[in-house]
């Protein structure tokens, strides 16, 4: 009678912390949707005529704003996801779960630092916050390398 | 003599469902690929210089319906990504095999919903499909959540 | 007494090989970022004006080098993420290690040709390599599928 799920057994405590951050940065990733949407309707600038509405078809053009937070969005799906694939391998090597815990905490703070920054327009604030983000990836990926090798 | 792939054991039916929808819906985001490839061949209109052929290089511009079959593509991305990641952990913390199975079935049927309403220009067929998605997402992030703390 | 990360014991070679090309593919996919900022500082190109220093808001434009390098990183982002999930589903199907070990192999192989070919511009080779990723991705979703039914 052994457990179906082991990856979440009480004592793979590095899986937990795995899962929390995982959902954590999903979620804000998931946020940048509905802000664009709400965005569109604000500036009045949308993608597709069938969502034009009263504001007529000369609304469908392109907004500073609305493409700012459009890249902002795809640096998220663009460095979240590699960490999400990389993270669950990582929980699987048997890490020290202090490091694991730590990696994780940096990663999703630089990620919320990288999308407030963008949004404001911060630099070098953005650069610094992706910077971080990218070396945690990085350093996820020389971890699982060795182990497997 | 223990099995090597106990996420897939016998009794574990939340994870056998959740491979069948996350494989569904991998392939319904996939095939938005080579239709968009076919759709640049049928408006003549490339992104490339080299895949122009005997249509020239005035060939390379953007096109509605071209523009269009992308947005829902990097919608699928931008959606179905933080599902198949969420839908995993979901399956590690023991759910409710029926809970389980109908938000899986639920959230495919609306990204089916979205991608044929977002290709039709139907609104607001494609909002509400869009909602739904993201209702189901953020169902399983609470859940993920409440299991992890 | 048991391991909590039965995914990569001893004797699934199937999870190392995935946890292998995965990361190798992943890493692949993250070196696009810093290259296309590299790009950008070289074409004096921009997307923001907060990132043009010295090179004034002028340096706001679209590049074609730019452009392209943009279009190969969203080929990864719609290809390898599929793969990462569904190679990893395959995973827990119980696969022949040698089938396995060559179809992880061939992708791998496929998206590094897809990408020089792409940044180099040439035809047919990123298309063929296309395809063959395509075909890879297939063919562990047939797998899965039948698995699951």
């Amino acid at each position: 009678m052994e457990t179906t799920s082991p990856l979440c057994s009480e004592n793979n405590q590095v899986f937990r912390s795995y899962a929390f951050y995982a959902s954590i940065l999903i979620v804000k990733w998931l946020v940048l949707s509905p802000l664009t949407g709400l965005l569109r309707k604000i500036k009045r600038a949308y993608a597709n005529p069938e969502d034009t509405g009263d504001a007529g078809t000369q609304a469908v053009k392109q907004d500073p704003d609305v493409e700012r937070i459009k890249r902002c969005h795809q640096n998220d799906v663009e460095n979240i996801t590699p960490f999400l694939i990389l993270g669950l391998l990582y929980t699987t090597i048997d890490p020290s779960p202090v490091v694991a815990l730590y990696t994780f905490r940096v990663f999703t703070g630089a990620r919320f630092c990288h999308t407030l920054s963008y949004l404001a327009g911060k630099q070098p604030a953005r650069s610094m916050s992706f910077l971080v983000g990218m070396i945690c990836n990085l350093s996820l990926f020389a971890q699982i390398l060795s182990s497997t090798l």
